[in-house]
């Protein structure tokens, strides 16, 4: 299934794209494409339904973010080996882990705000994994059971403030629009292999981007496990699992930053795409 | 006033520590220590209620968490010069921010587990400011009006997941249990001074921190108007501000650790005391 957010920021409706291509509204069935309604129970109920039968909602109306009131945003940095190397790292023997706000997220096409006195704006195009059930020690045989489903995510990123403002990394990943997550959350049983999607990111139709989860460091299954041993996990937080190369702090000779005005737009197969304008703040 | 709840975990009520000392029922006029509680409406509607006619709760009862539905954990790192040196760090020129998880928040009574496969958990007595006004590039003059309030905060810390498990600080600062807030949300009327607060910390009767609020690198005004500026800050987001000296890895010659078994005791001045115990981690 494509579950998604339909409707004004803070007012979203539960609802599913439907086989037919229309959009369906799953206020009846569900309070929000959230906490109870990923788990498996929940998913269960949601696919029970008979989609055609529930209200159509029209096709123009703004898209939210694909998951309502996330627990927690956590990131996986230098995940891929080549992205690590374009930002002068070394692939870590472990997962690295950070945080992003919560107050991040927004809606996949909605406008991203570079911050006041940002120079370091960049893109970020990552696979996101959605939980739907507890996940705690979990074995890394068992993980994928705790996944709900996948969506795409730009993990926007301003470098100045995230590796040259004394630490730690989530100062730089936390802005306001910094989070776009869907369209649509595809459900597990939609993505047989994880390990396998094609990514892409392009800036006003140049594309910078071009990778695949095939080159990940640690895999999905792996971050669910490794993750759950320093935290739980809840139906609803979301971990975005890193980025291939081609960020614009890695563009030789210089690196390339955002400014207002710009067209980004990225997918990863599968998932959907996501169009975001970069804008000014304006406070 | 002196807010918190009271019940069962997942089950607590809204609830006020009344002027007589007992314990009322705030169901009937919020739904929660949480989100639009906290706003300068929701603490007034509180504010005006006549306390003595509520319903009063059994002061035996389980404290939770004294904030419910928190949407950030945010930490500030390294905040107290006598600290940074016993940890081995500089005094950073910035504050330094990183996150704890939402899911390590409990009871300011509740048992602490230590992890699987921990052997450097550790303590950490700070203030926390609880916020009650969304935040977003504030002025230090205009700061404290997004406060709603304080309370005491340990943050539990693993300091081999912290620091020596390739990164970021979250990974040591996120298991379940490491976060008890509480017992109250004192509001910000009743504590004129934050940065003139005692605050101690002991382990089995023997006292380890022995700190004020006056030795503070950031104050919490500088603290809520800096972070605005890298993430905006919402009703019900804390902010944890740094400990004194005194923590388990500082001591000389060689650190202490928390083991099963143990009683942590801890207060911050005008804010309550905690209690916990250590537990081992049995899944």
């Amino acid at each position: 299934m494509k579950l998604m957010r339909v409707g004004a920021k803070g007012a979203e409706k539960p609802a599913i794209l439907a086989n037919d291509g229309t959009i369906r509204d799953l206020s009846g069935l569900v309070d929000d494409i959230a906490g109870s309604a990923l788990t498996p129970e929940g998913l269960a109920r949601i696919a029970a339904a008979d989609h055609s039968s529930l209200p159509q909602l029209d096709a123009s109306e703004r898209i939210g973010p694909c998951v309502g009131r996330v627990g927690k945003f956590i990131c996986v940095g230098l995940n891929y080996s080549d992205h690590a190397a374009e930002s002068g790292m070394a692939v870590p023997p472990e997962p690295v882990l950070f945080m992003k706000a919560t107050s991040a997220i927004c809606g996949p096409n909605d406008d991203v705000i570079i911050p006041k006195n940002s120079k370091k704006t960049d893109w970020e195009v990552e696979l996101g994994v959605v939980i739907g059930k507890e996940a705690r020690y979990v074995e890394e045989s068992d993980a994928l059971d705790h996944v709900a489903g996948y969506c795409v995510v730009n993990d926007l990123s301003e470098r100045e403030f995230q590796t040259e403002r004394s630490g730690q990394w989530v100062k730089g990943k936390s802005a306001d629009t910094f989070g776009p997550i869907g369209p649509w959350l595809v459900t597990r049983d939609e993505v047989p292999d994880p390990q396998n999607l094609d990514m892409w990111l392009e800036v006003d139709g140049h594309r910078y981007q071009n990778g695949s989860t095939r080159t990940m460091v640690f895999g999905v299954a792996h971050l669910v496990s490794y993750i759950s041993h320093f935290m739980s996990l809840q139906p609803g937080d979301i971990i975005t699992t890193g980025t291939p190369p081609g960020v614009g702090l890695g563009i030789k000779p210089e690196p390339i930053y955002l400014k207002p005005g710009q067209t980004m737009r990225l997918s990863v197969a599968g998932l959907g795409e996501q169009q975001q304008k970069t804008v000014a703040y304006s406070g």
